[in-house]
């Protein structure tokens, strides 16, 4: 049973009440979020998306009300009217600690069962009910507080952009599906039975259709789909901050970005970034970190110590050296410590990273231990460690073989060990780096050809362009990733808008004129009217926000998350629908094979 | 061919250049209105999305310039630097009509074949070609100030929003198919095969499981689907600003969302909406302007004269009134001149509402003229004229049925009326109205039922929930929408938030217990939980921008639209997929039945 409103209003908010309301006769609304019997009073903490008000009921306030107010439970709805008086007993934990309020009339807008989880801050129950009963999961402070900063995280984002001249046009949602890239979530046509749409992975060709129109700067917070199979931090449905710029290089996108990224973590956040951000070559992020997405809030890099152990009779390093490969060391501090057990953890770590093993030195004040003491003379020991820079009581961890297995199994085992040993000692910090010239094509084995690293209509660097028919794998791309503590937070390039270049990047790609005028005839086609340079950027918004809201699991940041199976456990999608719907869409559910 | 920027860098935007920037030395980029040779100069009329600017060249001012001038054609892509200087012949047509720049260095960015159709104003080509090739009709300046529009409108509605405490919150697009309304797009599932999604016609549900999570004010622009066939001024994806409060009632909502109209036409247009809106009942717009969404930029009210002509002896007055039914007539202001051919177009007109014909006097200098002559008399000729308020040199024309056809033909017929006579006067007059009282429940012939005119949430008026069991038909809801010269620019209502209110009107649908769980489930479970009260609105974003822009056609201001078989001349979507995209989804083509 619910009484109504009949005209009643809400003075305020519960959060914001204070000591300057007092002797005030003010009227809340929100939810009970515990109800108390003390002293022949009653207490109701009153909740809202503000925070935490206390109510008073006592038979000399309002003998009618506090006899109601005795029967509420938490989770009821109720407004409440009285007047605002300072406490007795303050309590400086809450913002409005200081008053509370008397009741003098109450109103059961709406009754609660009990609630299958608890409303309050860092609830640990189980995923699946968290997200049955979402609608009370996101009723939890906690959860509020990320909604409010997504809020504001793009309503900052949309003012920065607004102010620097670009245009929020939105692009469409059926559109046609390509054989590239991600899987498309596909939709059946109505009106031309046996043929799709698909929902955009992204609005790339749009935006850059958007700056052939002349439209000149384009942004759009914009929903992105991929029908994935997905790993943790995935969804199907994702929102990017997308956006494209027209008459621009590299630097001016980069430092548009940097604006933007500095806006939103200072509103949002209060963190100063500091300008302009710091740049790091793909090569050298690889090198030295083993990944293009290097987390820069410790250091430990990766060492080469081929030339050191070049000359040692040790088959395993002497075999990955003739094979082109090199052998590289992290230096551990402290490490000399670790005990036979935990260095063959961490061997058993790289391994899922396919090294084949991992050699190791500890360092301690009586001397070398080693996993290869057999095969090292002092020469080479004193070498490695000079390399490594070494000290006494640090570990050096050694992986040999080709340089991809060797970089991506040390740069995963960096990532590890920071977690492992606490390596990582300002949790608040915000480490951005932009990762730039990336290789244009990546040499996919299997199919025996170059594929695009970014995508077909990425930029070579000035520089490079020759390269594109001589040493394809080369090329490097005028494309640009932003990094956050080892996160993506973001990327994009330079386009092509040259079609005699673009022509050549097909080449190089495999494409003949015909295959790629059928995969992307109407980007080409608009290419013929004269196309402006331009350039643009996507940032994975659930990302930023996880950042800003200093959360690792991204259904926290997305009101209504899907499961790890694209299934949503509050509204059962997806479902089955009715043998006439499909009929007119003229399509029928396969048949099961035995 | 293209030339690199290769640094070059953009001082401003070309429809920015003015007198104050004489002698400066500036460099302008877009696209080449039009090149012409004038006393041994070449003039080119650069444009971008801010304006034109006149370059002139010379072999004076630049040989080499000059010479690369001659060779560029319209819609070439370039950049130009130079010193901006007076122009010896200005054009006060144009903000920078009193300049121009003396081109000192000429780089051509892009080429341009012939453009398919003139980059002009007020195009009038072929709209298939338009559509295929939108990338250029999207660079026409008439169409470039629409997306200019609807990017300010939008910022307008989030900037109003977001300073009254509403929060942006995402809903899902992969959502359940619920086989009510419209019809769905669906989106069939990898993980479940057999099973689909369904693409949202509104995040109705989501948006009040959000006011049961206590986000308070949430609001969304958000895309939506519907599978129809298209009627003028529909797409199969479309946009809504879409909002819900809180704590509130009818008239709460009702003034929030004045207060966002008149801020968003006054921040767009300039326009003073006058505030509060007026309101009109449901009953009175039936009665007087035979429609739910009245035009009041011009009178013309529909009046009875059923007391009027209720003893007349003319069998299809008779049988009308006799059968419940009633007699109406609008006033044609000068319409005593019309001849036998007008009129009878207009009674051709009238039934293709199902009226069966239309009656006319028409009041001459000399006298009263009747389709009906023989069966009046001067004193009901009188009285109609009367009560219709007609003199002379007017009009009268009349329909008799039962009510709905008397007011449906009546309505369409003023509003045929008002365009053919061009009665409405003021073209920039924006006319808004809230409409209030609409009937809660629709009677089906056809399922022999009662359904829900807006939704089965929608909350009847107190004064009448005791009619939802005695007499459904005369429930009012506490629902309203607002009209603008005639459309429905938005409508919303409260919802229920009791469960035993709730019940009821579940009932009154023909629901039983658990046909509403099946179908509504989560919603009804949620409302277990202490829903508050809450109500809100959505408004068609494309028809707010159609009005700002002034523009009558649905695709103008959607940037990438569909035609009426949803099919997209641009991408050629949708299409044929592959076999194995069929497979993973375990769906199949029907086979065509002969």
């Amino acid at each position: 049973m619910g009484e109504a409103l009949n005209g009643l209003k809400r003075s305020m908010m519960c959060g914001e009440v204070r000591e300057t309301n007092v002797s005030q006769k003010i009227t809340l609304m929100g939810w009970v979020q515990r109800n108390r019997k003390l002293g022949g009073l009653q207490f109701i903490d009153l909740r809202d998306r503000t925070g935490i008000m206390q109510i008073v009921f006592g038979e000399e306030i309002n003998a009618e009300a506090f006899e109601k107010a005795k029967g509420v439970r938490p989770e009821y709805c109720i407004a409440v009217t009285g007047e605002v008086v300072l406490r007795e007993a303050p309590n400086e934990n809450l913002p409005t600690g200081l008053v509370e309020l008397k009741c003098e009339s109450l109103k059961v807008l709406s009754e609660s069962e009990t609630p299958p989880i608890y409303i309050k801050e860092g609830l640990d129950a189980d995923e699946r009910i968290r997200l049955k009963y979402r609608y009370l999961d996101l009723r939890r402070p906690d959860m509020q507080r990320i909604f409010m900063i997504r809020n504001k995280a793009t309503k900052a984002v949309r003012d920065y952009l607004d102010n620097n001249g670009f245009l929020d046009i939105e692009t469409p949602m059926l559109t046609k599906s390509t054989p590239e890239g991600a899987r498309d979530y596909l939709v059946p046509s109505r009106n031309y039975p046996g043929m799709f749409y698909a929902l955009p992975q992204s609005p790339q060709i749009f935006k850059q259709l958007l700056m052939v129109s002349g439209f000149d700067k384009y942004y759009q917070i914009v929903k992105c789909f991929r029908d994935e199979d997905l790993r943790a931090n995935r969804q199907p449905e994702f929102t990017q901050v997308d956006l494209e710029m027209s008459f621009v290089d590299q630097d001016d996108v980069m430092a548009l970005n940097e604006g933007l990224i500095a806006h939103v973590f200072k509103e949002v956040a209060g963190v100063d970034v500091k300008l302009p951000i710091k740049r790091m070559k793909y090569k050298e992020a690889m090198e030295k970190y083993g990944s293009d997405k290097p987390d820069l809030r410790f250091g430990m890099e990766i060492m080469n110590i081929t030339e050191d152990v070049k000359d040692l009779d040790f088959v395993v390093f002497k075999s990955a050296i003739e094979n082109g490969g090199s052998v590289r060391a992290l230096c551990l501090k402290g490490g000399a410590n670790l005990g036979r057990k935990q260095i063959d953890k961490l061997a058993e770590f790289v391994k899922t990273y396919k090294a084949k093993g991992l050699a190791w030195l500890q360092i301690k004040e009586d001397g070398v231990k080693s996993s290869i003491a057999k095969f090292l003379t002092e020469e080479v020991t004193n070498s490695i460690v000079k390399t490594t820079k070494a000290e006494a009581g640090d570990a050096i961890l050694i992986v040999a073989d080709k340089d991809s297995v060797v970089l991506q199994s040390l740069g995963a085992l960096r990532l590890h060990l920071a977690k492992e040993f606490d390596l990582i000692k300002d949790k608040n910090e915000f480490n951005f780096t932009w990762i730039t010239e990336f290789p244009l094509l990546e040499y996919d084995e299997e199919e025996g050809r170059y594929s695009a690293a970014h995508h077909p209509f990425t930029s070579p660097m000035d520089e490079d362009i020759d390269l594109l028919e001589t040493n394809p794998g080369a090329v490097r791309a005028k494309a640009y990733d932003l990094v956050l503590n080892g996160e993506e937070l973001g990327g994009g390039s330079i386009r092509i808008h040259d079609s005699a270049l673009q022509k050549r990047m097909f080449k190089a790609l495999g494409f003949t004129e015909e295959s790629a005028q059928e995969r992307f005839g109407f980007l080409i086609d608009a290419f013929k009217f004269g196309p402006p340079p331009h350039g643009g950027l996507a940032f994975g918004l659930d990302r930023m926000i996880m950042f800003l809201a200093g959360t690792e699991n991204i259904k926290d940041v997305i009101a209504f998350p899907k499961n790890q199976n694209a299934f949503d456990y509050l509204s059962e999608a997806p479902n089955i629908v009715d043998k006439k719907q499909l009929d007119e869409l003229g399509i029928e559910i396969a048949k099961k094979e035995n």
